[in-house]
This record gives C-alpha cells, structure tokens and sequence, in this order.
C-alpha cells in the first residue's frame, strides 16, 4: 500500500481548477500528448507512417496507464519517462512501436509537458486575475471618495480613499495578468534529442515516396511540427539547458503570488478586530468560539505569498545548468515550478471569491480617521499655516495644540479655534473644512481614474 | 472527480520509507492520533470519563474517514483539522461527542499532528543515514592509502587519498545525524487552546470524584499528560506563535540535504566520462543509448540539495508569526515542512544505497594523478627545493621545468634529473621519491584514522 | 577614485557593535591573525625559528596596508589573501619571509578570519539579546496578570495577558541565545593545506635542534597549535569543503533573526494606531507629519528577519561543495555571511533598545478586550453553559444572544441576563465574573512563571 | 572611528563599473538628484521659484555632505532621507528652505534614487552583455563545425558542436539583455506624498502669477515635471506599497545572473584538469602550485549566480506590503537590489573578459570524443541497424560489440568490423563514416546559424 496526496494540507489550492490541471494524472497525459505529438510529427515530417501517429495519439491515454507504476519505476532511471515510454510503446501494435518515443530524449517529452500543463493551468488563472481587477474595480469605483486613514509603518498619516486602495490592488493584479500572459503566449515546446543536436531525427529514412528535409536539417522539420501540433511555440535552439521558459515562469508566478500577497496583506489588517474596515464575506469560523469571522482567504493568499519566493529562487537557481542536460537542476525543477502554479492558482481562485464578497465599511473607516483627533490632517494645516506665518513658527503652533488636545482629549479643530485667536495670520481659516479628513484626500479620486482607465 | 497525487514527478522521495510516513493518511492518522491523546489526557486527568478516552481513540482510524472531503471542506476554515473533528464527532457516540477536541485549538492538533509525523519519517532517516555512514567507513578504510589528485576550483592541486575523501563525507553524515537526533528528541507536543493561555481546560468540571488540579493550572496538567500519552516532549509554553520547533527542524533537514548533497556533488563529478574514478553500482540507462550509465542516485540526491534551501528559508521567515496565532506564516510551513521531510527521506535513501554500491576506480585514480605530468607535485619540489636554494630560485627551477615537460610532453621528472645536475645543491635528492603522488598525500591517512575514531 | 560604503542604506546595523566588528578592516585584522598565528603555530611546533612568529604578528596590524588595494588585487586570483599574502612578506624582513603564509591555502586563512570575526561579533549580539532578556523578563512580570486581547488570524479570541506574550518573547530570545552560544562554542580553526592534506607542513625541516612530530602527523600538530593560538576549537577535520561550521552559524543566525522577527511583528501589531497598546519609548518622527511617532526600532527588526532566510538558504546551499576546494560555493558564502552577522547584529542592538524602552499600555488593553462586547469570553460561558443544558443547546442560546448584543450595541453581559431568566439550569451564573475577561487567562500566569525560571 | 567598506570580500565586482554606480556615494548623489528635480519640478509647475530649483539643484552636491553622519543619523527614522533632507536644508539660503523636499515623503526621495541608480548601473551591464555576445558569436561562428561530446547527466551521450554550445549561451546573454532592457526603459520615478495621494502639492499656492493645476490635480502635474526632469517614466500611480517595479528589477536581474551562471557552469566543467577544451585566457595563480590557472572568472561568475536567487526571493517577498507604506518589507529591499545589481554588474563585466579570452582547444574536445571507444555514436548506430534488422536485434548486437570493444580496450568500429560479417542486412555500410563523432553532430550547424542570426 502507498499514500496518495489528496489535498489534506493545501486548503489553498485543494477543489482550485490549478489543482486539477496539475495533478499527476494531468501530468501523465501532458506527457502522453507529447509522445502522441512527437509520433504525428515524424508522420508529417514523411519520417513514420501516417498510421503510427494515428495510432501512438490513440494509444495515449493516462487513464489506460497506471500512474504509481510509472511513478515507483522512475526511480531507476531519475525520472517518468523512461517507464512510461516502456509501457506506451506495449500499449501499440508491434509495427507501431519503433515510432514510440523516437528520436527524443526524456527530458523532452517531461520539459513539453511542463509547458503544456502550464499553459492548462494558466488558463484558469488569468480568468480569475480578470474576476479580481472587475471586482475591485467595482470597489474603486463605488469608493472614489470613500476616505480612510492613509497607514504609514504601521500609523496613520494622511487621509487617503478606499477607491485608491482598490485601484492599487487593481494595478498589480493587471501587471500580474500582463506577465502571466506574456509568458503563456510564448511558452516553447522542448525537442533536442539526446543532447539538444536533434541528430537522431537526421537519421531516419523517409516512408515511401515522402519528401524530407535534408538530412542536416530534417530534425528542424520534426522540431516545427511537433510545436505545431501542440500548439507550442516553436524555440530557436532546444532548451534543455538554456531554462529560459522555466525562469521566465518562476518571475511571472512568484510576481503574481506577491500581487496578490499585497492585498491579503490589506484585508488581513484592515479586517483586524480593532480596524474592522472591511471583513471577508464569508469568514471561517471557529469550532469553540462562536464570534470569530477569520479572514480565511485573505489568510491563505497571505500563506501563497510567503511561499512562493522561496520556489522560484530554486527555479532561478537551475539557470545554471551545466552540460548538454545538467544532473541535479533541471530535477528540482518539476516539483516546485508544479506548487508554484499550485499556489499562485489556488491564490487566484481564493482572491476571485474574496474581492467579489468583499464587505466594506465605510463607516468604520470613517471612525477611524477620527481616532488621531483631527492629527491625521497635520500635513495639511502645517502646509496651509506656513504659508502665512512660516514653516517654523508653524510647527511650533501645531506642536503645542496637538499635546494640548491630547491633553484634554479633545478635537484638535477646537484646541485650534482658540490658537488661531492668538495668531492674527491665521485668521478667517475655516478650521473645520481644513480639519476634515474627507477634504484631505489630495489626488486620490484623480489617481482612482485614471488607474481605472487602464485595460 | 480529482486528481490525486502518487509521486510521478518525486522519483527522489516516491517508494521510499519517508513516503509513507508523510502523506496524507499519515497526517490524517496522526491528527487523529493527536485527538486520541487529548482525550484520554483529560480522563487521565480527572476531566473526561475513562470511556471517552478509550472510544475516541477506537474511533481515531484514518481509514474510516473520507481524507478527500476534509481536504475540500479544509478550505472553509483554512484547515483541515476543523472539518476531522467534526466528522470524528460523529464518529463516537453521542455522550463522548462533548469530550472530543475539547479545549484545543485547530493548530494543536496540526502542530502535534507535524510533530508525530516529523517523529516517525525520522527514524528511516536516521537508519538511512547510519547505513551511509557505515558503507562510506568501510570505503575510507578500505582507501586509506589510495591516492587520488585533490582538486580546488576544478583543477587538480596536490594528491590526497580516496580514504580521506570518504571519511569526509562521514563526518558530514555524522554532523547530520547529529543535528536530526537532537531535533528529534526534542520534538515537542502542542497545547495551547484558542490562544495559548489553556484557558478551557480550567473551566472543565471534575468527573465524579476524581482529584483535579487547581482551577489556573489544570490545563497544565492536561498539556503534561497529553505530552505523554504521544511520546512528545512537554514544551514549557505553548509555541503556538513561538515556532522553534519548526525552524529547528528546517535547520536540520537543510543541513542534511546539504551534507548529502556534498556527497553527491562529488559522486557526479568523479563519475564524469573523463574523470571515471567512481560509478554508481547500478547506474541509471538510457532507452536510446545503450552504453550510458547515469549517475541516478547522485543526481536525485543533488535535486534534493537545491531544493532544500529554499524550503528552509520559508519555514525560517515563519519564525516572525503576529499575534497568538498568526494569519499566514502559519500556514505557509505545512507543505514545506512535509517536503523537507520527503526530501531528506528520500536523500537519505538514496545515499544509503549509493554508498553501498559505489564503485571505486583506483586504477583511474591513479591515471588521472598523472595527467598534470608530475606537476601535482610542485607545490611538494618548491618546498624541498627551497630548503635548499632558497625560495625565489626554487620557484624558477620549478617553472622553467614545468614548461619544459609541458613543451616536449615528457615527465616534469625527467626533465627535473636534467636540471639537478645544474643545482648543486640539490644534488642527491631522490627525485623519484619526490615526484610520486602516493608519497605526498600529507596526513591524509592520520585524518582519516582520526575521523574514523568518531562514534 | 572609488566609493565606499559607510552604511547609508544599512540604518538596521549602522553604528551598531557588529558593523565595527564585521568591517572591512576586522576582516583584514582577521586575515593577519590568522597568518601571525600561522606562523607562530610552526615556531612552537619547531617548523619555523621562534623570531619568525613574532616577527610575522608585529607586522601584521591592518592599518598599515592599503585595504582598497588588496581589494582590487583580488580580483586576479578570486580572493583577498592572495594579495594581501604578497604584500605581508613585503612586510617583514628577508629571513622571515619564508615563514609567511608557508604550507596554507588561500581558504584557510579567509575561512579562519571568518570564524575569529563570527567569535568577535557574536559577542555583543550575546550580550545585547541578554539585555534583552532582562528587559522583557521585567515586563512580563510587572505584567503578569494585566489582561489583553489574544489574537488569532487577525481577531479577537479569548484573553490572555502582556505577561504571557513577554514571556514568550522571552522563550524565544533565549532559545535563539542557546543555539548562538553552542554555534559560537565550537568555531573552528581552518587549516587543510592546498587540498586539505596538510601535505605541505610535513615536507618542512625542523628548526635546529627542534623535536618534531612523524613526518606524516607534522601537520596536525601544526593545525593544533594553530587553533590553539587563536582560541579557536580544533576540527577533526580540515573543512575546507566540509562547510559544517558556515551551516551551523546560517542556521542560528536566521533563527535568532527570526526570533527577534516575533517580538518586532507584535510590537508593530500592537502599536498600530488603532490598537495602541504599546508604544517604542523613542519613535521615529516625520518631517511633515509632527503627529507621528513611529515603531522604527521594531521596522528595522522586520527588516532584518525578512531579509535573513534568504541569505541562509544560499549559505545552506553552499554545503554542496564539489571537490577538495570548490569553485563558486565557497565565494558565494563571504558577503552573505557578513550580512547576516550584520543584520542579527543590529536586530539585536535594536531589540535590546526596543525592549528596554516599550511602552506597554494596559488602559488600551483593557479599552480593546471590551471592543466585542463580551464576545471574547465567549469560549467560556460555551463551556460553563455546556455543562449544565449540553453542547448544542448552549451554542444557540450564544448565539442568538450575541447577535442580540450586536444589533443592539448592547453588552453580552446584559442580555445573558435575559436569557438566563429563561433558561432555569442557568439560573445563579455569576455573570459578571463569567463575562469579566480578566477573570479568563487560563494558565497564563502560571505559564510566565514556568517560562520566568528557564535560565 | 568606523570601518567602512571598500570591496575587500567582493573580488566579484570590486573595482567594477557597477561597484562606482551603486556605492553609497551614488546613492547619495542619487538622492540628491531627486531633491534638486522635486523643487525644479515645483519651479516649472508654478508652485515654487525658478530661483529655488535652481538653488536646490546647486546644493545638491554628494562631495558636500556627509555621508556617514547621515548614516548614523539615519537610525532615528529608519532611513537616510530624513537626515539627508536636514542637511540639505542647512545648505541653502533661508529662502529657499521651504522648497527643500517639499510635498514628497522619505520613500518617495529614496525609491527614485534607487530607480536612478538602477538606471545608471544597468547601462555598462548592458554593454558587457552586448560585449559577450559578440564575443560568443565570434566563439559560435568559429567553431560551428568543431565536435565535441554532448555531455548529459555528467556522462557522454551525444556529439555536439563547440558551435552550438557557445550559440545556447548567446541565446542565454540575448534573453538576459531582452529582459534589462526592458525593465531599464520603463523604471518609474516615485512620488506620491506622505500616503500616496500627492495631497499636499494641492495645498501649496502658486507663485506669483504662475497658472496652476486644479486643487485636486496639482500633484499630479508635479509627478509628470518630476519624473521628465530625471528622465525616468511616470508611473500611473504612486508605488509607495506597489513594488512591481522592484520586483521586475529582481526578476531580470536574478535571470541574468543565472544566465550567466550558465556559462560559468559550463566553462569550469570544461576546464576540468581531464576535460581541458577550454581555459580561460588568464587564469588565476596559485601562490604555491606554480601550475595551477584557475578558472577564476568562471568561479565568481557562478558565485554570483549561486547568490542572485535568495536576494530575488527577498525582493519577491516584499510585494506583499501592507498600507500605503510598509514598516520592514520596505526596508528589507534597500540592500538585496543594490547587491543584484552588484553582483550582475560584476558578473557581466567578468562574462565579458572570460568570453573575450576564452581559448578553446579542440584538440581536446577531438581526444575526449575518442573517451568512450565510439560507443558515442552509439544512438547513431543503433538507428541505422534497426531500419535494417529492426530495434531488438540493432540493439542485441551493439551491446554485445560495446562489451567486447570494452573488454578487449578496442575501438567499437574495429569489433563492428567482425560483427558486420556475421549480418548480410548490415553488409555495406560505411563504418568509418557511421563512428566518426564529426559526422553525427545533427542540426548542431543549423541551429547555430539560426540561433546567430538572432539580432
């Protein structure tokens, strides 16, 4: 008996469309496409029979295989596809089986996968990047003048919008949806052979009567085709060990994780008891405390966020590859580029459903900007009041009226109403328009449009 | 239907002991285990019915439970261990339901869950590691004397021996298992209750007579029986936000991936066509070329040394957890963890085989140490020259030699008999003596009997 | 010219004790002690005339060599002894050159100065984090029964106390105190010769009349004397690609990094404007916001927790070291290294005036345990009512009662007493006691006393 | 007295053009830039005098302040700008001063400095990548048709061309070049004000008669003035707590060191004392193995790369920054992106004199293709038999000739000879022409052209 993962300790991605796109299963016939791919290709190539890539397509079906077998037989080799390979070539008739698996190596038919397997995976995520940026852009736009306390290391600072905020986190879910899609418009189908030189394909005889490139370049023929029939880009060299898809796949994931960190990192403070400014629509609970309304998605993009930089370092890490095909790097790199798209998908997922249900509280934030007793707006009348009696003189004002209404434990606009009698300069100030916060929100609503007005 | 994950991209951990101590029924299992224990803790402790202890525990197998619906209802409330209980309540009849998690926290019985995991993939581990150690104290033995070219920064630079090699790969097996040792002995149980206060456990009536602890430190005595009943140790606090544990588990398992991982860098680049000084046992085939035997094992083991890392450093930055409980980092350490585990598990593994079969070429040793033409010893002429002649012209001597050895493609020996002559002083030196790689291998074999000696 | 650096983006360790002792001229101090006690080692050991020693540590004081030119210089050979060896023999007079640098590598005098500086700057982290110590030793007991909310993904749980979280700060300061004191204990010496034989050392004559030790164990006694020389511990081994002791300091110094991260992410938590419950004795101010009162000592803290799992995944990394001597592992650890000698060290700086200094509020505390309106206590009466109508029926008289309190911003407290008119089996429930947060710390005090009497 | 930094552990980049672009005298003078174009952007939006622009512009001079009392100042606030801005205000006229920093908060000075510096140290890596492009086509063109082994998993597979090889890494530097470039041409100046809002450049009056923006969009004229004065773009929102630009910054930057990783990886393994087809131009001495050249820019390129991915992870890391300026991920990025652009600038500038002076010895790329007895050509062979005797039999008779060219220490090609005898369907086929390695190098010259014909 052996274990299988179902999911138990990833309540980030477990029931995600990523997860279902990256599962062994999928990688099974992600790999088994390949192969299929790679048999039609000799076959357009005039180098197999039109049969043999009718019938290795037909033959390769992950449900016909058995996947732990294929996995405990790995270990032999160092990687799936041998075995794999072993069994797909007895699943096909004899005079099919020399067009198994021919002319490639491994790492080709697992690097292909890969890249088919993320692109699948991807797919879902950039639908729920666009479900995010719709609906906090709905928040921005319902909240253009929703002020809230601007939050400096940790203190209030100045006012700022909630429309602002949202049209922030809006900003770094489209430039994570720029970088995921560029990546997945250009990810390239692997083929080199045996040590990225193609040679083997070069060496193969024609069908019949087919036409074939010649004999230095047949494999670029393959090459162009086996893309093509998976709808692949087409690479300039083999990448076997120029990792640059790979790399290009850890920046795009590991940004995204972050982006999405930044606004689970937002709601987690926000939604603290004593903040209470937005909650998660539906909060998880607690067995043993019935109050409690945890921020469980926030939570756990928070959780995909601290992960992911650590997986795309090691992805980064396997640039430096040694050799034709290194020993070592490109095998730690399948693991952690699949929990990359794992987490950045169930991230995706998790930060779809939390901005649609996101509660917000204007009222809370309105509370809250009142906490500082009219401090938050400090800038504000040092500004105004150096304007008239210098920026000195100014401080010193505003210095001894905010102690004094710390001291009294009253408003600062009333502590300032007796100053602002003592200083004919300042005279005519309406104190009660430059101490309200909501009149403090500089370009915000301007900086909300525009934000807005990107695609 | 889903898909579930059976190690097809783990060829490094998949099949091995550390698999099955590590997945998901494990964790099930030992989650389980850990309710168990909480029960029967609090009969013990006077606060629950003796029955109840035992019928939880009669009901705590993980093969009655559905592990894939915890793992989708997990998301929820963020973790697993919210839904198990409540199917494990109504696993148990309806007057034991009340004593079933009571007065534990979610991240209790997951904290104590991970530690019962770490527990039990250890022990293979540390018999893994014990096995290598063994093999590479035979090989270090067996070589004492058996001269090979020591390399620094990829050129060869004076002799050492195979012995001294191998017996450097004990030490860091040894400083491995050390490390884990510790770690393991002192893996800690987690109680804490909703906020690390055990708090619930004091409101918690007597059963009948029984004696119980006062009222502000009976949730002590729960934590001490608790500890006890799992074979853990009692930590002094709760470490709910304290993640100690965790973080000297990540130190040990880098570390180890890291001393295995110096084995295998090593085992790879003796092994290299050129060099051929060590093979592995059963070398890993390739399906087009028959005459290639692959480093498998090395190679396995040196992904897993460029993942560790990376895994580590998250589990570190999860040490900074806000609050009692934190939103996140928390979270962010189960996957990793786990993967640390199966890493290391199956490094060691694999290093316990790869040690055990490794076969070593003295004959290619011996080969290679005359590649450089006698050079290797230089650095052993330039000091006896310099006795002599003094440091400056010994230096002379020895470069305008080399580049005649080099420049006829003769031995720097034959070439040095010629330039004696011109030396008076260094007449009489025995130069065959001198320029013999196995008379220069400096304290190697006083080091490896000393490493040796380690227990 | 050129532009070095005077800490202008470090504010984290800059005119902290470990910037004095991590800088480039204790480094270049460092490389000269370890070369005078070279020397020295080979007098006693009668290798080397007793004026060679003495001469060799008389000229090796850093301020009389140019520190930027051996910088520059070591570009050519990959690292700063080599340059800096040519300009030391310089240095001495004609007959003590010989003496200089004779029978070591590059790497064991650079890898020897990194564990005399690791020894120097660990010394005032050691002391700085038993200030440390003390510091919330005292606030955990001056507050050991002054009540606080406790915090679990972000809201309100149940109470605990500012004694129990001093205490756990506490926990963990020490636990980082113990691992750097091991570590810093057994610093080795480095000394292996060109490829970690100590080959050289035995082809050297005695001095006169000076008994030696067996031409196959000069080195050894050489490599014991050296370390001897340096109070530096003596390894078993030459490490020169055995990297135990640059794993063992990544390992403590990310933890105590990690450690302090605790203490630094609830000071900024609870510092919060809307929390306040701590303040930093001396904020950090801003020029245009006279209100402001930053946490900078705990940002700066942050700071350095998030930025040390990083540079211990590299120096983890480095363990994989091919060879006797390896190509890039081994220069890949230098600057880390110093950083994260650094950055624990400023941490430590910091939280020692952090700790000294912090503010606690109990007023706050007691104003923010109130904010749900009894709710927090919630876990309580759940367990007391339970008792008395069972489980179920307790979970609903919570809960329609807290949503009574909540819709009409009343407390708990007073429509408990409603409900329990209603509910005979309820009737002579000590509300206020029941609902008093102070009157539900659980263990807490007997937590911080247990955790107070660890040493 | 303090110790300051001059590059002593960096023979990576000290004495680099990177090291003077990014010292902590840049970063100064970079500050000062942005100070000097805060005011002139205030000057030409009509909100200060031209007279303080250009007054401010000439006190923004690095060589007037000083540099290490700033960094001791700056521990107070937890960063440099606050002290600086002090400084600069005691350099102007009383006029002046209100103009000094005015309407920008610390990050905004700090954050554009970083862009500028970014800029002005990415212009010489991109020149050295452009030269070690060139340099590397020079290598491709000239050896397009040179074999030598394909290396895979450490052992012989394949042959393949030196051509090929040096065009992957071409492709490796063009990537690496396409991704700086681009993350070069759009960083973003920053400036939003204390909270993002760019709130109080709508408070300041115009001079005189100078025509303004409205209230609420006067700080946005100030960011496009701003940002065309220091020739950096203008983001569209302040990205006070939106790292995307930093992130992309450690994205590319980790990318190119790892791409030139590559390269490293691959010269250090073929300059193995047993491989010997490369050497570098000038290798690096050893002070006492007169014949060593170590591959020493090799090493500190791949040092570099074994660095670049922990400093990305950390960058990663902070895009999950809380409120609208973050305490600690912030600070946690000064330092990771100045040492990235280090360590690349003095990795491409190392590239660029390790590709200029690489000395390829086909010779022995030619000797070692002999290493395995032409059991390289072996995929080859058993390709042309199996169209003839089909797969099973091919691969029979080639096993069965590699174990007798093995044991007799034979060429493959003479045991072939016999065997050939015993089969009519192999009768006449040209053997010295199957097992010559420089015929079976496939696509090895097209790829190359197309991969050179890339602009």
């Amino acid at each position: 008996m052996y274990e299988s993962d179902v999911g138990l300790l990833a309540p980030g991605w477990a029931g995600s469309p990523a997860e279902t796109a990256t599962g062994d299963s999928a990688f099974l016939q992600a790999m088994l496409d390949a192969e299929a791919a790679l048999t039609r290709a000799q076959s357009l190539c005039g180098l197999a029979p039109a049969e043999a890539g009718r019938a290795v397509t037909a033959a390769a079906d992950a449900s016909r295989f058995d996947e732990r077998d294929v996995a405990l037989r790995a270990r032999a080799s160092g990687n799936p596809v041998t075995p794999l390979v072993f069994d797909l070539v007895d699943a096909v008739e004899q005079d099919v089986r020399p067009y198994v698996h021919r002319g490639a190596s491994s790492q080709d038919i697992l690097d292909t996968a890969a890249m088919l397997i993320a692109a699948r995976a991807l797919a879902p995520v950039l639908d729920d990047l666009a479900r995010s940026a719709e609906a906090v852009a709905r928040l921005a736009l319902a909240h253009r003048n929703t002020p809230m306390a601007g939050r400096t290391l940790t203190q209030h600072a100045v006012p700022t919008t909630f429309g602002l905020k949202a049209a922030g986190w809006r900003a770094l879910i489209l430039d994570a949806r720029d970088r995921l899609s560029a990546v997945r418009e250009s990810l390239p189908a692997q083929l080199g052979g045996a040590a990225g030189t193609l040679a083997a394909f070069n060496t193969f005889a024609p069908i019949g009567e087919a036409e074939v490139a010649d004999d230095d370049r047949r494999g670029l023929t393959v090459l162009q085709a086996f893309a093509k029939e998976l709808g692949l880009a087409e690479p300039l060299l083999p990448w076997l060990s120029l990792r640059t898809p790979i790399a290009d796949l850890a920046g795009a994931l590991a940004f995204t994780a972050g982006a999405l960190g930044k606004l689970a990192a937002d709601v987690l403070n926000l939604s603290r008891t004593e903040i209470g400014e937005v909650t998660e629509g539906k909060g998880g609970g607690s067995s043993t405390m019935p109050h409690k309304a945890n921020p469980v998605r926030a939570t756990l993009i928070a959780a995909a966020a601290r992960r992911a930089p650590g997986l795309a370092a090691t992805l980064y890490g396997s640039l430096a590859a040694e050799d034709e095909r290194p020993a070592g790097s490109w095998h730690a790199e399948w693991e952690p580029l699949r929990e990359l798209l794992r987490l950045v998908g169930g991230a995706a997922y998790d930060a779809a459903e939390l901005t649609d249900q996101l509660r917000v509280v204007p009222y809370a934030m309105r509370e809250n900007l009142q906490l500082t007793d009219g401090l938050i707006v400090s800038e504000r009348l040092a500004a105004v009041f150096a304007e008239r009696i210098g920026r000195k003189r100014a401080k010193e004002v505003l210095v001894s009226a905010a102690a004094r209404a710390r001291a009294e434990t009253t408003d600062l606009a009333d502590v300032l109403g007796d100053v602002l009698d003592e200083e004919p300069e300042l005279a005519g100030l309406d104190l009660s328009d430059l101490t309200e916060p909501a009149r403090y929100t500089g370009c915000a609503g301007a900086l909300t449009d525009r934000a807005l007005d990107r695609g």
